[in-house]
């Protein structure tokens, strides 16, 4: 059988942070699934809060676009406030998977509850309100902020790294959960360390992701276009997005 | 006093639809409110759906930007989705609503439930996220789509028009329900007439947000800085939104 | 346009706090609307409990319909309990607001969510009861009780105040909310300077009601009669309160 | 061991209303129950709405008072809206009961949903309420209403008995429940018959109400006063029911 | 009348637990019921997991079908968790109440809110299930585990009934709460003397369900064999529960 | 990399249906799993409701033993109640995937709103009570059941197959939903016939736990052990389940 081909967006612009998510992404693709990992060429360095969401979202329908005129046949937006996931869905032929969604998937098949660990704690309201839309609000036991932007996690300090690590063991030894979320891409290298060091699922969603996509695609499974995730009506956009539904 | 300014933005780029709102709006502004009514010049010409919502949140934000530096107080985000309206508060310094929250709001101040009456199939479940988000989903007893195009609003056949009250007579029936919201910002200048021949409060959020937008101004009161909707972080934006936060 | 007349219902007998609330409903009214302060010539001196609610929800009943005799336009229940709301708007013919509900109402327009202080621990019942009525409570993230009676706002010593402040201070930094509401009519005088000194939306649910009310009045919407909240059905109601009926 | 002696309140002024509801709860007190049906001598024939509660209340309050004094150990409040119920667990001594309550509670025990059939349409929202407060909302498939006042139960033509045996039959072949609730203290006697014919559980608050309440006293278990159901603070009422508090 | 007669099923083979609840139970019943004290031959000896629930409900089955045989009218599962209710409600003709869900109804008729005290961490998911299907999770506050397995409870040294008062007096203090529930069948007989000592309701759930089983047999009403609970469709079982539905 | 070995459980005595599930998973396994598919010796034939689930968790629980004898890495639970699901969880040491929560997991992430075909009414509420816990309940429109047993869909007469064909098509024509949930496991070979002809995503629960339990081995995940689903504490067992834990 021929390999399925996927890509991972970044929505943000940060390469760095492109390259650690694809190094997670393609160790748990193994030799099953070809992964194009990919990041807008514009738009905002990180995202935290909902006008970062916004501004990035375009830039992930673009990339979808592009992504299916290469021939990908499913996505995987890697940022934890899963921005622009029923736009993508709408846009797409092919599955869209979030890493938000992913991860609270996956922990509650193999937890009661969870918690979430998150850089900024404006970000936090982000979490409940897909917690709630997804769902999973009653299994989260709750969300922790280390206070420090998304890109410290690529300043190779290790603070950001440290408070995480700290956040993880805490959240641990206090909410009574099965399991922890690490609640942002750049902390999906994280993952593997902390679950063998804290005895505990530490879920990273980008690799929960890759997964769910790979379930999604094998199963021969897509978004329904059946309703109200069918493509967008064709009605002449203008501006610079027009190209998006060329 | 000094009357207060605001805007109203409509999201799409409908001139036509624009100008409908702006008679309902500075009907019930009377003297007491200066309203500008603005589109984005490039975008979509309706939105229905999540991607649609998407393109119309970048031309929201900008016409955010482009009133403050105009002197506008306040803003209304003028399409039954609220798209953008959590980015749209980070962003400005003055009050925004939108009409989707204006018109529930309005409604369960006059009634113990209400019905909504909307356009396409596929734009209840944006209605039906922004019931959980607000917390009126308890309070809404039903979503009625007309099965229509919203640009069918404007094509002056009436059609359109007549759905939208067989829908609402159709609610006022059988929903047991005491106010009927009308989901759709060109169907704002229904709402007098709908009300008065029906004998039940039916309700236009376009008029409803420029009473809780004046609401706030008067109260001295704007979206809260203090945490998860403080301005956006300043990270350079690159590409054609990079204005947004210049 | 002839200006609105609305009356401000304190619930209990305290002309002390009818004064109070009047001066903020007054302040907040600016020349736009006339406001009548009243209160009940008997019942309970404060209103902290559902035993006390009941008592004093005839006294409102009463000021209903007398108001409606003088003229007034609509009116404001003005105890956080928003003691006998329904009742009030099945026998108004205008509109009526309670002040939590106007709070709560405001709170979530400038924040995404928000805490309460209140008075004496066995009120935080009703609070709760009524956010989920009101479908607020999944946005309101504590409830916090300075634990003195709603007369000691009243008795000069300032003692009260000062614990409002501190509760203030503490729900603003443990909280990870945006806003802060007043959980009683007497803290009324308080808003603005907590707002300031905190640097936060402190709401006031007296001037929160004033603007809502006016919001209604404004866009003609009243109570619907149609279904549960039509006028109560004349069956001929014996005893002290069948002057309420007649 | 003495026989407990309890109290059936009926809110509203209608004799001919609680002699139906005293034959109902004697009959399954038997004799192991004391029981005293009592109704208030002002007030309001029937309870069909929020007003009609409010109205209500006071007399439930002074009955309660009342029957304290004559030595009454329990309290049940017989009408299905349960008017004044935390009200009176403030201001009573021994344990109080509502006949909406009490049914419910015992439709859960021996079916996994049920439906209500009350009277006036107006009284629904009443019941969702309380549906919402006690927490069986979700183990509600429906409520009907027979759309005739309380008191068709009372005007000897069996019209209104008829539309509840056939709502109940209606509710049981389509709403896919265990169990049917009588929504009406004045549908007591009809339980029995109900229950024989349709072969499926037709439930009476009042009986419901008579049992539980035994439970409460045989358990020697009352309201807790630790909280918010205390007795009421004595702050000195004014006016007709300054008694109350005496 | 004659007297009913009941089973107290203990769902583990401890004998010293059985006898413990068999005391608290005949305590409560006086001479109004007959009561069967029974557990299983074989099984778990204590149940602090899913894993021993499922063990134990076939054991309850049993006794059901045992219990049935010998006359008795109705059955208490006399585990917190409640294993086995639903199965046992379609098995039985008589009702079946479990001791959870006996106490979370008896403590919402006497307070706006409780906590839970319970044993091991590990059972605190099953209780909040509980909750969540019961409808009476918004009133409850806290669930508190004491650390120690139920076995403890039946050492002799006192030291878990230590720790069982001193969560109580926690819970009493800082829960906000009117009532707590003691989450063990074996500390049925602390309840009376907690409640005298902390002066708040503290509810044994082996006392409430003998109330509420005999409140149902006092309305003639058991489990509703219209629908979902109907006795098992009979089809042939195989292996060691056969005779089950033999 | 050596390929993961996992098993199959029907939780019914049917060999036939067994058997079909096993084709089904086999399919979707391709050469990336190994599969071996077993059912209970001894229990019940079909499963229809609580009863029956009580006494199929046992065998699944010895099939989860001797699976783990044999060297099997997961585990499905091919009945759509997911009967024993925790209890599985506790007892293995890897993952434990219901075919009812990966229907639902998977339907979630292609569609924003699903329904269920199921077989008999009896077992709707199971459905119901699954998806309550699951937190997917707002997301489900509507159960259906074709009102007929499980077996039928074995009788080799089409008649359930055909029912379930009406069923998909009513509930894609009425039910506003982008996906349809074959509610039984039996109905696993229809899945890829009805996407085909209904154009819509028709989801197997066989195959969706397939796949979610292949990611979950590709993530290296399993259940946690750390809190409430630890292996069952080693308390000696006695009776015939005693091996489960030997």
């Amino acid at each position: 059988m021929p390999r399925h081909r996927i890509q991972l967006i970044n929505p943000n612009t940060s390469q760095a942070m492109t390259d650690t998510m694809a190094i997670t992404a393609r160790h748990i693709a193994g030799d099953r699934l070809d992964i194009d990992a990919v990041c807008p060429h514009q738009g905002v360095p990180s995202i935290e809060g909902h006008f970062d969401e916004a501004v990035a979202t375009l830039g992930i329908l673009q990339q979808i676009r592009a992504g299916e005129a290469r021939g990908v046949q499913g996505h995987i937006i890697a940022c934890f406030g899963d921005p622009g996931l029923l736009a993508a869905r709408e846009l797409a032929k092919g599955p869209v998977i979030g890493i938000a969604e992913a991860a609270m998937h996956v922990a509650t098949l193999v937890a009661t509850r969870f918690s979430i660990v998150t850089t900024l704690p404006r970000t936090v309201i982000i979490a409940r309100h897909l917690l709630h839309r997804y769902g999973f609000y009653e299994q989260c036991a709750a969300i922790h902020a280390i206070d420090l932007p998304v890109l410290s996690l690529e300043d190779g300090s290790g603070t950001a790294q440290q408070k995480v690590r700290d956040y993880c063991l805490k959240a641990k030894q206090e909410d009574n959960v099965g399991a922890i979320i690490l609640g942002c891409g750049g902390m999906a290298d994280l993952a593997a360390e902390l679950s063998e060091t804290l005895e505990i699922p530490v879920i990273d969603g980008v690799s929960a992701a890759v997964t769910l996509l790979e379930s999604l695609l094998n199963l021969g499974i897509t978004t329904s276009k059946w309703g109200d995730l069918d493509f967008p009506r064709n009605k002449g956009i203008s501006g610079p997005f027009a190209e998006c539904l060329a």
